[in-house]
Formats: C-alpha cells, sequence, structure tokens
C-alpha cells in the first residue's frame, strides 16, 4: 500500500523536497517555527549600496544572511543549502524587467551574484496568532493585502523608491498587545510602522490593494494596523533597474534553519 | 572680566568646538544624552566585507550608519557635521600599523574612503547609571577594562578575530535588571555576552586588561559581566591590514544629534 508522504517539519526536509522538486507551493504553513526567508540577488557592482540601503531602512529591509558573491550555501542559517534549487519558484528581472520564473538557477546563476536573505512576516504572524489575533488569509491560499505608502524610503546609491506595507486588521482591544508581540522581533519587520488613519501614509482605499488580496474588516472594532513590508526592497531594486536581479516568486520562500523564537530580541 | 566658555550641550555644540579646535578631549560626560559613536574609515575595495561583517556580528559592531566613498556628512544622524574634523583626535593605519594620531584629516582624506559609525557603549552605560548601576570610571579620565576572549566573530572576506569585551561589576541584586536595562540598545551593543566565569570566555585574570584600566570589584557581592566592545571591530580591520584605516583615538569620538533614547528598540 501506498501512502502519501509525510509534510516536512524541518527547514532542512523543506529544502531536501524543494530541491528535489517535490514541493513547487508557496511556502506559507510548511516546516512551522522555521523562519523564512526573501531572497534578493543582485550583482557584486550594486551589492554595497542594496547593503547600506538596507541599513537605511531596517523595517522594510531586515538582513537575516548575505551570502558573498558566487556563494550558494546559506553557511550559518541554513548549512547545507543551495540557494540555486531551494526555492520553489524564482523571479529573474532584467533591467527592471521580468523575463522568468523558473523552478531552479540553472541557466541564470552567475559568479558575480551576491545574496541577500531578509526577513519575512510569517514570523511575526504567528507571534499574532499566538497572542489570539486571527490571520483570515491564512491556510486559503490567498495573500495579505500590500499597499505603496507615500513614505520615502532613505535611498543608497540607486536604490529608493516608497515604502511598502502590508495591511493587518487587529481587534482594538488586541492593538496594544500587537505592537508589543510584533516589536519583539525586529529582524521580521518588528513594530507597526501606522496605526489607524490610511490616507495619513497615501493610502486611499483599504479594499484595493496594490498586490496581493483585498480583506476587508472582520468587525467595527477592527483597526487598520500597517507594518513595513518585504516587497519594499524588490520594488526598490525593481525600480534601480539593475542588469539581472533574481527574487524568490512571492510567497514561495527560502526557509532557514532557525527558530522564529531565535529572531526575538528580548 | 572674562568667563569660562559654557560646556557644549548638544551633539552640534560639541562638533562644532571639536572643529574650531576647541575641544581635543576625550569625549566621555561631553553634550550629555546624545549618541557618540566608533569611527573606522576604509577604502572601497574592502567596504563591502566589512558592512557583511558588521551585519554578521551585530553585537560588537552595531552599525549607526554608513557615508558613502567620498561623503564627509553624516546626512541622517549628524547634518552638517564634517568627519574629517568633527572628531577630536583620530588614529592613521597604514597596512595595519599606526602611523599617525592627527587632529584633523588635512592631508589623509581620500575620495574613496568609505565611513562607518558604529554604536558606542557610552549609551547603555548611562542606561545602568540611570538604573542604579555605579560606573567607576565615570568622570576619572580612565577607561574602562577591555579583554580579547576565546569567542571568534563570524568572519568576512578578509576580516576575522576574537571578540573583544568590556567588563563591568554588577552587584548580584541588580544583575537582571542590567540585563534588561541594556536589551533595550541593540543598536550600543545590547545585552551582555557573559556572566559570571570569566574562564569561560578565555580571561584569565579580570586585574590585567588587554586595553583600558584595572577595575576591582567594588563589594564581594559584585559579579563581573562582559559586553561586546566596539574596539572589536577596529581591532579585526587592523588584524587584516587595508592598505589605510582611519578610526577615532580612543575615547575621542563622533558625537550624533541622536538622543540615547532613540537608539532603544522599546
Amino acid at each position: 500500500m501506498s501512502q502519501q508522504p509525510a509534510l516536512p517539519q524541518t527547514g532542512a526536509e523543506l529544502r531536501s523536497a524543494i530541491r528535489r522538486g517535490e514541493f513547487p507551493w508557496p511556502t506559507s504553513g510548511a516546516a512551522p517555527g522555521f523562519v523564512q526567508a526573501n531572497v534578493v540577488m543582485l550583482p557584486r557592482d550594486v551589492a554595497f549600496d542594496f547593503l547600506v540601503f538596507c541599513q537605511r531602512n531596517p523595517k522594510p529591509c531586515p538582513v537575516i544572511e548575505v551570502l558573498e558573491a558566487g556563494q550558494v550555501e546559506a553557511r550559518l542559517t541554513a548549512p547545507g543549502s543551495d540557494l540555486r534549487t531551494d526555492v520553489p519558484r524564482y523571479c529573474v528581472y532584467q533591467a527592471g524587467v521580468l523575463v522568468d520564473q523558473p523552478a531552479t538557477l540553472q541557466g541564470w546563476w552567475r559568479r558575480d551574484l551576491v545574496t541577500f536573505l531578509l526577513g519575512c512576516s510569517f514570523t511575526f504572524e504567528h507571534a499574532l496568532v499566538r497572542n489570539g489575533v486571527v490571520m483570515p488569509h491564512f491556510g486559503t491560499g490567498k495573500n495579505v493585502s500590500m499597499f505603496v505608502t507615500n513614505i520615502e524610503t532613505v535611498p543608497s546609491g540607486p536604490f529608493h523608491g516608497p515604502l511598502v506595507v502590508t495591511l493587518r486588521w487587529i481587534p482594538r482591544d488586541k492593538l496594544i498587545r500587537a505592537v508589543q508581540a510584533t516589536t519583539r522581533f525586529p529582524a521580521v519587520h518588528g513594530a507597526p510602522v501606522h496605526i489607524g488613519n490610511p490616507s495619513q501614509i497615501g493610502i486611499a482605499d483599504l479594499l484595493k490593494p496594490d498586490f496581493g488580496d483585498a480583506w476587508p474588516a472582520l468587525s467595527a472594532d477592527d483597526v487598520p494596523v500597517f507594518w513595513a513590508c518585504g516587497v519594499t526592497p524588490q520594488a526598490v531594486a525593481r525600480s534601480s533597474k539593475p542588469a539581472l536581479m533574481i527574487t524568490h516568486a512571492p510567497g514561495h520562500m527560502f526557509v532557514t534553519d532557525l527558530h522564529d523564537e531565535e529572531m526575538a530580541v528580548l
């Protein structure tokens, strides 16, 4: 009798499954408790400017690991990994234009590529759920709402552009706890950037997100709360039109061996 | 009747006094409440490796601002400043050897120098004092004790070496508060790296520091507590022998416009 293969439970198991081509899906909910990361690969000649951009904008661009030019293993956060194969799907941009969405980087990898792993909101969403906040997009295959704001990032070299935020509706009696619970995790976007007045940060209609899906409030007591979003560095990098930029495909993250709780500052 | 000039009270006032040559002294205690910074200047060709080193070792190397090659103004943390003149004294290293300790960088500045401002322990020492911990070195003109440990930093490119720590004696009934109070300030070395057993981190004799002055315990109830030290990046950079490296002279820091409390994560 054949059996369903067990779902990967650790970061290492999930990366192996992805590498074998057995997990071509979004990674939300897989290897629960392990830190997932946004991936940005850029040629060496703009890598310093991009790392300085991340240092200047730590909320949208929290750096978890930097792999030097030509390095394919995330030796510090995922020993044994290979960034060319261990992401379920990639996006390849040439001069800012999406030209391919391959399942591996065979044919695209170059030895001058520097890889940046940036924190992802999954870690702090789990912290919100543990504190009794409902995440209606969980388990639906849909994405959180994302908006381009009127808040400018601090530029570095060619990299500049507006901050992108995610929206989550928080019941008023959970507002304080939501700030506290996410403040613990600065390496995965940390505390919110705004509470309560979308127009003040340049958002006209909460039901018309710039990316992701629309989520109305669940109750009249829900307050819109906005966190810096991991899409910001990709949007910013895209706007600078580097000769080549490779990222993960939306939702198809790189999964590390770090545990969510290791990301907490206290 | 002539009057003593007033002591500079803000970061900007102190920088002006330094630039006019009127403040050639260590900056401890000057412009109280303003964040002071370690300074490391390196040629552009090793700047990326050094910034990655800082990302991998955030406790000894918390980056406050990066000034791109040729930039002399810390536009984000000290608008109007000039890093070539606004530090009371500099150290100039060529291939790892100290060759000059000038009061300005006239004659040394190069357009390919990238400047890193790194957090300094003064900010968290003030937090300890506000919590009732005595800092006996304050106001003595002497320095805290510093030790080279057996803890290796995570290398990056040519940069590698052991972690350097500072010692502070903390009364046992203040230990917990000392951890909490400094945890709030990750951008200035943050929580301690070790409590209580110096030999475990490779320190043989607490009265024989590798740098700074010796400070015995004030009471039998004092526990030795160790924090990551801002001397680490300089020691590490020195060991890598870059063609040129310029730093502040010990204790002669760059003073920003940031307030200590702005460095707190919560």
